[in-house]
This record gives C-alpha cells, structure tokens and sequence, in this order.
C-alpha cells in the first residue's frame, strides 16, 4: 500500500490568503505537465491470463477460443464468465463540460478519462476504459453508448454539459441493461449525503426536519437534492438558487429547463423569493456546488443561518467561502472540495466502491437506493473510526471504504432483485478486497520492478 | 521470455489423420473451456503512471490534469503527448463473422476480441480494446468507429461480414486520420505475400510471370489479389476461383458484388471458364482461402499445375487438402494455416508489427506499401535464418520478428509522407523493442508474483 501524505493523517483547518492557495495549487498543474509526457498516458492494457508458452494462443485465441464463443452464442449470460465484460467500464465524454473547463474537446478531456479510469482500477480494483466521443449530438451520445453494450459492464459518463447529460443519462439507463452512471450527479451526490449524515450527527438535527439551501442548479445539485429527499428531506424544505435567484413557480425563465422547472414545483414551501442572502434566513445546511469563491457566500448570510449549521462549499479550485469565514460566522460543520481542508467532499469516495459492488452482483443497474447504501457505509465508516468537525467523511487513502461501501451496494441490489449474481456478505467482501489490494500491489510490484518507470 | 515449445523449434511435415487432427484441435477447446472462466477475461486496465502516494492524483486528475487538458485543447496534436492514446487500438467488431461460426453476435464475439488485444499487447507492445458493437448496421458501425477516434491511435476490424466489410473499411479509411485496418484483408493479404515471396525464392520463379489461381473470392483473398498485384504479379495473370467457378466478365451474377466483379473485369486474361480444376492447369501458384478440407482441392488438380508449384491452403482446422498430398501431387512448397504444419500463414506474424510501427510514428493511415515493407521484413527475417522449404516465413513465437517488421513499417510511413513523427531506423527499433520486451517481461513477472494467478 502506498505511503499516504501526512497531511490527509491530520488534517486540521489552517488560514491561507487565496494567493498562497493558487501557488500550490499551480505545483500539481508543474508536476502533471511534465509527469504526462514522461509516461505517455495513465493507463495500459495487460494480459489478465497466463501465457506459459506461445502455445497458450492456441486457447486464448484460436483454435480453442471457439469453443468459449459457442457457449456465449448458447447464452449470452455466460460473457461474464468467459470475458473481463463483468469488470470492464467505459468512461464516456463528449468533452463538452471538462472540469471547469467548459467545452475543450474530446481529445482535450483525454487526461481526466485516464485519470478516471486509473483511479477505477487503483481504488475499486475495476478496468476502466477512457471513450472520449467526436459527437456532441446527445441522440448519437446515446445511440453509440447503448451500442458498446456487450463489451462493458458499466458506463459512466463524465463531464457531459447540462440540460443533455440529464437526458443522456436517463434514455441510456432506460435502453441499457448495464448500470449506467453520471458521475457529475450520482457520484457526487452520494458523497454529499455521506457526508451531510455525520454532519447531521455533529449538528444533533434530523434530515427530516432541516432546511437545505442549495446554491447553484447545476447537474451535481440536482441529484444531491434528489438523494437528499429520497434520504428523508421534506421536499418543501428544500430552497435552490440559481445564478438569477431562488427557484420558485415563478421562475418561468425556467419552463424549458425540465429538472430545474421540476424544483421549481416541488421545493420551497413558503415560496420564497430573493437570492442566496434571502434563502439562508433560518436555513440548517447550506449545499453549494456553484462558481469558485472565495466570496460568493458572505460571512453575515451563513450568521444568518440556525444554530450549528452546516456549510457545504464544494467549488474547486477556491470553495465558495473560505472555511475559516463560516467557522467565524457560527458554522457548526465545513467542508469544502479541498484535499488540504478538512472534510473533502470527494468524488473518489463514490464511484470506486459502488462500481466495485455493482459489478461483483452484475447489477442491471445502480439504483438511488444503492447510492444511499454507499453513504451509509461511507459515514459509518467514519463513525467508527471517531467522527468529529474536522472528520466527517473518509479519507481517498483509507481502501478499506472502498470495500466496506462495495458490499453495501451489493447487498442492496440482491435485495432489490437487480443482481444477476447472489453472493454473501462474506463472499461480497472477500471479491471486493481480492481486486482492490490486488491492484495496489500490483501497481507497487510493477513500479519496483521498474516496468512503469521512476519519474526522473 | 516464454518458452516456446519444441514443436515450433523444428516443424517437419508428418502425416496425421483427419480424426487425429480433429482430436489434436480439441485439446485447447477443453483447455479454452476450464481456463476462460478461471481467469474470467484476459486483459485488464492498469496503471501506467507511478502512483508514489495518493497525493499523486492531485498530478493525474484534478487539480492538477486541467493544466494538461488546456495544453491539449491549445494544440490538438499534443494528445498524443499527454495520453496513451497514441499506443491504443480498438478492436472492432458487429459480431457477424466470428472465426468459422458465422453471426453470432457481439457478445460470442467478445473472448476472440479480447484474445487479440491480449496478442496485441504481448506480440506488439499495443494496447488494445475489445470493442463489439450491438449493430449489423454499417452505416452505424461507421459513424460508430468515427466518433471514438479522439482516444484511439488505431482501429483494427474484426470478423465483419463481406461484402459489408469493404464498405465499411474503405469509409472509415476516408473519414479518419488515424490507422483502420480490417485484419481479415490486410493482415492476411500481409502474411501471405510474405509468404509467397520466399516460396518463389525456393521455386525459382519471378511475381511478374507467375499465373496464380486464388480459391476463395471472400475479404482474404480479394485483399489478398490486390497485394500480389501490387508487388507485381499481372492482374490477367490472377484467375480467382468462388463457390459457382471462376471468375470472368461473363459472371453477370456478381455485377452487384463491387469488389469481385471489379476482379472479373481485371484478372483472367485469357476468360478461361469453369472451376478451380480447369483454372489450375499450368498455374504456378494455388493460394487458397476458401472452405475447410481435406478435399476441395484434389491431387490430380495439383500435379496439373507447372513444375514447382506453390501451395497455399490455409482454411482451418483442416486445410482444403492434406499438406502430404500436395507434395506427393508435386507441389515444392506447401502452407497452412495451421501451427503444428510447416509453413504457418498466420496472421499473429502481421498486425503487432504493422501497429507498432505505424503507432510509433503516430501514421495517419496504414498504406498498401506499408503492408509489403512488412511483407518483406517478415521473408527478409526468415531469409537470414535459412529458408527452405519448410520453413518459409517466421514462427510467431520469434519476438524479434515484430521489431522488423516496426522498422520497415515505420521507415516506410516516413518516407510516404503519412508520419506525424519522423525517427531514425535506430530510433524506431529501439521503441519498438523497449515496448515488445517490456510487455513480455511485465506479464513473466506478474505470473511469478501471482499477480496473474496459477491455473489450476
């Protein structure tokens, strides 16, 4: 296992001026441009089987493959015994929402699919496979998608601009007989909720019974609003704002934006108007995944805010508010998108275990209900180990969450009945940390050995 | 390096039985059956990068990547720095012509394409990816293969059904700046003119005066027919021989098969009429390609042929005939498809060098004078060594081979122009031999570590 940073042993809030935040943050984007060219790309494909002799291409190919060939034409089921399909995701773009990138290009979000699928196999032992697609036309998204089908296990999509990645999402995972999974939605929201249920520990409130204030509208909002509500939060106690105000039926701007236009039905009970200022009077939590701050959220509003609120301010790469500001202001719980503050809000928490549970039952799908199984075990995770203010949610570097949430989701989807394959929560478990520290101590083996090469 | 097994180190013709054969071939299907499901697969994804600590991530996705992202965004071409793409290869298939059997779906086409990618890797140092496409359709397949080509280096097709096939390649040739390739044309066609150019050594005979009968019209050998035309043999010195006869411009029931009536119109000068019998009387060369044997072709056809025939007939498992018959019909040099013949025309001799060479110099096509440097390399490897024969063109499992044929690949896409990246013939070796001996290594160390288990 590797070495882990000191900094993610003990992570206690420290003041920055937004300066020194860039200028370390510039060092990563120093090391990725000359680290890139030296290895030529992230991942690489290697044989899973043993080739003895020459001879050994007798049976993975042909001849002898043949034979495996007739059993899957026989049923089609058996792929997943014959081949690495059961293990293999596709992480799809069409390049158009790259980070905060915007619109850069398929080839341009190459480095972030790789990245992706470099950390499937590192953390949740799964084979990820980067597609960045030459088409921006949603139906053709869709079409090429549900056409990969019999050589996938999984799809997830990744930095797709909204509205079309919600329609894009919801038409694949009505077509395809596979999970399909935004990541930019589901996964972050899982991680959120996670994170929200410790916070609500600390707080000593009830979901049922908080006010959420959601800052920014964007895909990732509004799945975290979805899951909140489908955890227990009263939908009208839900308040959206969106770059031109609070959601509400009056929002007619809104009509033509199905999911937003949805909110505007569904939340804010009082109906009220205004902007982030107006809708954080007497709010519990505040939820933002909006634009980089650090002021975008104002000191007095978050005073403004209940007793032991939480603030949530996820923006990369400076939150929406600077930590130690809402602290000052009477903010309870912080967490933000940082790996140097505490509480990250990280999507690496999700997709690795959940993917790694889905793909050990062969799940038709990935369900809310197994999102919500994933944050349980993400914060009882935490819980066990001691949860306080600066500790709500695991660390990337704890792999025993990546199991720990795999065999969550599995058993949630036996019980709903979407997985091809039963297991026991032993055999769940025993699948999940095989691949998981598999992959670590391969990835370690083949870096002493010197086949992927010291940087120098 | 693996051990190669002592019948590829002296193959000498020895008479076998039909039922013998046919046993012989059942033993990698049994071995094929228990083995597929150990494994379950037989590539994966892993990392290519150094992963020292987690911290790591922050370099290889965000927030380090975007400064990578940009670069790439600023000029397109620098994927081929900062990703793998360069390396990467699709193997494409619609599941319709899998091996012998035919259209059995994407899914039964799976294990063959998973095989490949795992010859690709461990022969050639590429990194491929099984892609088997849920459509028939190939104006879909088109636009399918078109849109993943921002993460592809090179497309290999696979077992899709002729005449689609020509269709298909020759679209996706135009539309794309990266190498597509169709293995069942090129590459064969590729092996067998390698072939051809050492037994015609052995024959004492020039390419511009033979007259060679191809048996078979299907995507083999009409690529196949192109190749030897275009190192030289006369087009109205070729006779092409299909299920209904041979082929002249009477055959008005081909007028609606492109490719063979093209051949009806350019080949068969002297418009001889009726079967391969007939066509073979004073021919110099059979290169077959057509059904499986042991008698679509007879003795007494063969001993109608010149005086130091050449004999290809390479359907399997059985050859259109016995080998033995050949020689005792008066052939001097026979070939088979077949490892445990003298004289193997296996297309595993041909795409990993091709790939290496036209990946390492990032080509934006794979050339017709491309496929006949390899061709040459290959008789050139096999020259050295001491052609007689049986032994005519190399052993596959002779990694050096694949080094060869990356140069002379590689030289020649320079040389045409269709290079984005010029290197010197020590350059292009040294590449070509760090990525094939590296791979070897890789899977030698990962089976001792257990990393790649044991099959028992």
């Amino acid at each position: 296992m590797p070495k882990t940073s000191t900094k993610n042993k003990k992570n206690t809030l420290k003041k920055v001026s937004k300066e020194e935040l860039i200028k370390k943050a510039n060092k990563p984007a120093e090391d990725a441009m000359k680290m890139h060219p030296f290895y030529k790309g992230k991942i690489e494909v290697t044989p899973k089987a043993c080739i003895r002799t020459y001879d050994d291409f007798a049976i993975w190919y042909t001849p002898g493959v043949a034979a495996v060939c007739k059993d899957i034409h026989k049923n089609p089921e058996k792929v997943f015994e014959h081949t690495n399909k059961g293990n293999t995701v596709a992480v799809v773009t069409d390049g158009t929402r790259i980070l905060g990138l915007g619109d850069i290009g398929p080839e341009a979000g190459m480095p972030v699919m790789e990245g992706k699928a470099m950390l499937f196999k590192y953390l949740g032992g799964v084979d990820a496979v980067s597609i960045c697609l030459n088409t921006k036309d949603p139906d053709e998204i869709i079409k090429t998608v549900s056409y990969l089908e019999p050589c996938f296990g999984g799809i997830n999509l990744e930095d797709i601009e909204q509205p079309k990645c919600f329609y894009i999402l919801d038409e694949l995972r009505k077509r395809m007989k596979i999970p399909v999974w935004h990541d930019d939605q589901q996964g972050t929201a899982t991680v959120c909720l996670a994170g929200l249920i410790n916070a609500l520990k600390i707080a000593g409130k009830k979901i049922s019974d908080v006010k959420i204030v959601l800052l920014g509208a964007g895909a990732a909002n509004i799945r975290i609003g979805i899951l909140y509500m489908k955890y227990g939060a009263k939908p009208g106690n839900l308040i959206y704002v969106d770059s031109k105000g609070i959601l509400h039926k009056g929002r007619t701007d809104l009509q033509n934006h199905k999911e937003k236009w949805h909110m505007c039905q569904i939340t804010n009970k009082d109906q009220i108007t205004g902007g982030l200022k107006e809708a954080l009077v007497g709010a519990d939590v505040l939820s933002a995944a909006s634009t980089p701050g650090p002021d975008v959220v104002k000191k007095e509003w978050v005073s403004a805010m209940n007793k032991n609120a939480i603030v949530f301010v996820t923006a990369n790469p400076i939150p929406e508010m600077w930590p130690w500001d809402a602290k000052e202001a009477g903010a309870k719980v912080v967490a933000t998108g940082r790996s140097d503050f505490p509480n990250q809000v990280n999507n690496s928490l999700g997709f690795p275990g959940i993917f790694r549970g889905a793909l050990d039952v062969h799940a038709k799908t990935i369900t809310d209900e197994m999102c919500i199984a994933a944050a349980e075990a993400l914060a009882k995770y935490a819980e066990k180990k001691g949860i306080n203010e600066d500790y709500i949610i695991p660390l990337m570097s704890e792999p025993e969450v990546y199991v720990q949430e795999a065999v969550a989701v599995g058993l949630k989807a036996i019980e709903q009945g979407i997985a091809r394959v039963k297991l026991t929560e032993k055999q769940l478990r025993k699948s999940a940390e095989e691949k998981i520290f598999r992959a670590i101590k391969d990835t370690k083996m083949r870096m002493e050995k010197g086949i992927i090469s010291k940087f120098k």
